[in-house]
């Protein structure tokens, strides 16, 4: 292979020209004829070559030298908006430390079950590996999801589940179903910032309810409805991103009165399994009717098998089917899927869930101390969950901090970006399962002084 | 679990009762209190009990007895309308034949690579597993496509390129970077189903070109371009679903000097592998400028994987990203996207792919011979892949064959869901890898003669 490569760079060998046979490229170099097919076919597989049936391989037109093929790209300057942080947390330097980022570190994940699943899978029939499945999406998983729901209070009947690509096409799917541009959409002020980009693609106002310790600020929640009769509110239950805040009962009872028959609540369950004990939320108390509880395992399994879910009327899963037919051809992979079905049946998941929610505590309490020591001060301590909400010292602005740490391969995420009113200039998300190394409060130390105050 | 299942099925246990200590039942049954931990956690798993940390296991107050669990739902009786073959193909009757569906069958996919790659990946690093992963996708995949359409004619830079969930969602995600409700797009007559169910998901409106053996027509399209204005073209390069006739070179050129440089051209290549040679696309005469190419491995590698791609414009693939970003957070699974790379790169493939292609043009072959015996016409005999569109005998309505055979549990697709203008009633679409069995047309023909004439 490296040989055939080098004399197509060299342009010994140039578009169009024959590659030796098979048969004599084998005599020539002194390898079997097979050991040639296997280079040939790879070749082709990289479009360096082509194979005509019966005249042999040749050299392709447009046949790319390997480098320009393996050149990657880096992510772009650009303002720090909703997207900032995805693109740095994504794209990034590999290298860099990324407390701002929204997910555990490899490490902590289930992958020896993972890896266990994998190969069950590849035991398993045909069909699993290579069929497109049922609409809703693989059996056993939405048997699993709503075995937990139940145990977590929201009954549903099997026309009442589907599965998704991820949580955020889940919520994705439910906007295309409800919004027409120019809407009107409720988010916590701050909330999630891809709750943001999402409902910035589907072209609606986005009004901001400020968020307090037990949920969104009840009264002015309230007015919201009265003046602005948005269609959707899109929340996090449970475990509330960035914050860590948790809707209280109460709370939830008045969302629910408040808002009036026409307005969908999409509930985000995403964090559920890192509280220490059942939350409140806003589908246990209404029961599916105008909530939408949807949620995803990219937190707590894998965020490489890509899988949501959306709980929901039965009238609105069959348009939800419909529509993600119709967008995707099909929600998540299926093989993806049966991979997470079996990591949440097996045993180990309960016990390696517990395990994360002891280190989360632990680490929650340590990070909190951490920034406290740099003049940054928690919004609360969350009573789960890796998200910390701290707020810097008057005068600091979180996105100039944010560039600041940039520089020094540090991804951070300042609070504007999870701000629809842009009044969390002074606040910052930190994943205490991200913030172990103490180069990054070195740094945070450093950027906060620099600025001018 | 089955002993603790039956007591909460039969009442012995009901919500709220505290089930025995591990060690007691340990104890009592004689089996191990790892197998018994095992036991529980599975039971926490599907939601029918509940750990509390330090006081032990409890029935969950909603658990549900595991038949309710299991419970299947039978697609719906509704219009055939685009989604009618979709859902029938996916949800019906598993023994069904379906020759209207479109794909091919199980046991013709390269399975046995599958696996391979599988047990490759699960030996691999943690982060392959459970990351996330870059916005654009595997950078292994992305080698591999920039390669084979490199071969094909359509050279790339690596900003050109981004994996998408599906090549349904590639097509998603540029008309929703495209398109306003109201805009107008043009399609070809017949086309996809799923293009007018997408087109009609977005709110435009739908103009179809009636489709020549050499593409569409050509004439047509001028004055649709002229009359219409539309924002964007949506077609199927090589062979076209469902006719599987393909465009000229002379018909690609006059399209794009057609299109006025406000068309965005976008163009399916899905079914490329199945063509015995290269087949002339827009995309490698327009060089990627109006033309964005999408494709997809579902149909040659694995539907279950679910992973689609775009080339387009570097400006037009950042917007993609982040809109990639807001709607679903990332494309395909990584993971999917890294096995369906270990088949594409694997030596096999090539084989793999050469074998496919003999058998298809065997078969079609066959089943025009033993449609033409029933009375149903070939349109014209593709050169490559699974689609024949067959003519139906004067009077005889597709949809009716259809509802009358769907009792016969035999899916067909019947000409009008690809059909803008609903002017292809006598027609029908027939995938000749699924028309083995010979029980389709017995009762295809006895469906046709029942019919009044």
């Amino acid at each position: 292979m490296q040989a055939i490569r080098g004399r197509v760079a060299s342009r010994a060998l140039v578009a169009g020209d024959r590659l030796p046979s098979i048969r004599a490229l084998a005599a020539e170099t002194g390898v079997s004829p097979s050991t040639v097919v296997e280079a040939y076919d790879r070749l082709v597989a990289d479009g360096v070559i082509r194979a005509r049936r019966g005249a042999g391989f040749f050299v392709c037109a447009t046949a790319l030298p390997p480098l320009a093929l393996a050149q990657e790209i880096a992510p772009q300057e650009r303002d720090i908006d909703p997207f900032w942080v995805s693109r740095q947390s994504l794209d990034g330097d590999a290298e860099a430390l990324k407390p701002g980022c929204g997910w555990l570190p490899a490490d902590w994940m289930p992958v020896e079950a993972i890896r266990k699943g994998m190969r069950a899978l590849a035991r398993g029939g045909d069909g699993a590996l290579v069929d497109y499945g049922s609409t809703r999406g693989s059996a056993t998983l939405r048997r699993i999801i709503r075995g937990r729901l139940a145990a977590d209070g929201v009954e549903t009947s099997p026309d009442q589940l589907m599965l998704t690509a991820s949580g955020t096409s889940a919520i994705d799917l439910v906007c295309r179903l409800v919004l027409r541009p120019g809407d009107t959409v409720v988010v916590d002020d701050p909330c999630y910032f891809n709750f943001r980009a999402l409902l910035r693609a589907h072209q609606v106002k986005i009004v901001g309810v400020p968020y307090t310790p037990s949920g969104p600020d009840i009264e002015r929640f309230e007015a919201v409805l009265a003046a602005e009769r948005p269609k959707l509110y899109v929340t996090n239950s449970g475990l509330h991103n960035p914050t860590g805040a948790m809707v209280t009962a109460q709370t939830a009872h008045r969302v629910l009165s408040a808002a009036a028959h026409d307005v969908t609540i999409v509930e985000d369950d995403i964090f559920t399994d890192f509280a220490p004990e059942p939350l409140p939320h806003l589908a246990g108390l209404d029961g599916l009717d105008r909530v939408v509880r949807i949620g995803s395992f990219s937190k707590t399994v894998s965020a490489s098998l890509r899988c949501g879910y959306i709980a929901a009327r039965p009238d609105w899963i069959e348009g939800l089917i419909d529509l993600q037919i119709a967008a995707g051809f099909g929600g998540p992979s299926p093989v993806a899927a049966e991979i997470v079905a079996g990591v949440l049946a097996g045993g180990g998941y309960r016990r390696h869930i517990e395990e994360v929610r002891r280190r989360l505590a632990r680490l929650q309490g340590d990070t909190a101390a951490a920034l406290q020591r740099i003049g940054i001060k928690p919004w609360i301590v969350p009573r789960g969950g890796f998200n910390l909400w701290g707020q810097l010292p008057e005068g600091v602005d979180s996105a100039r901090v944010a560039r600041t740490a940039l520089a020094d391969a540090i991804v951070l995420a300042p609070g504007n970006v999870y701000s629809a009113s842009r009044t969390a200039g002074r606040f910052m998300r930190f994943n205490v399962a991200q913030c172990k190394d103490p180069t990054i409060f070195t740094v945070l130390e450093r950027a906060i002084k620099d600025q001018p105050g």
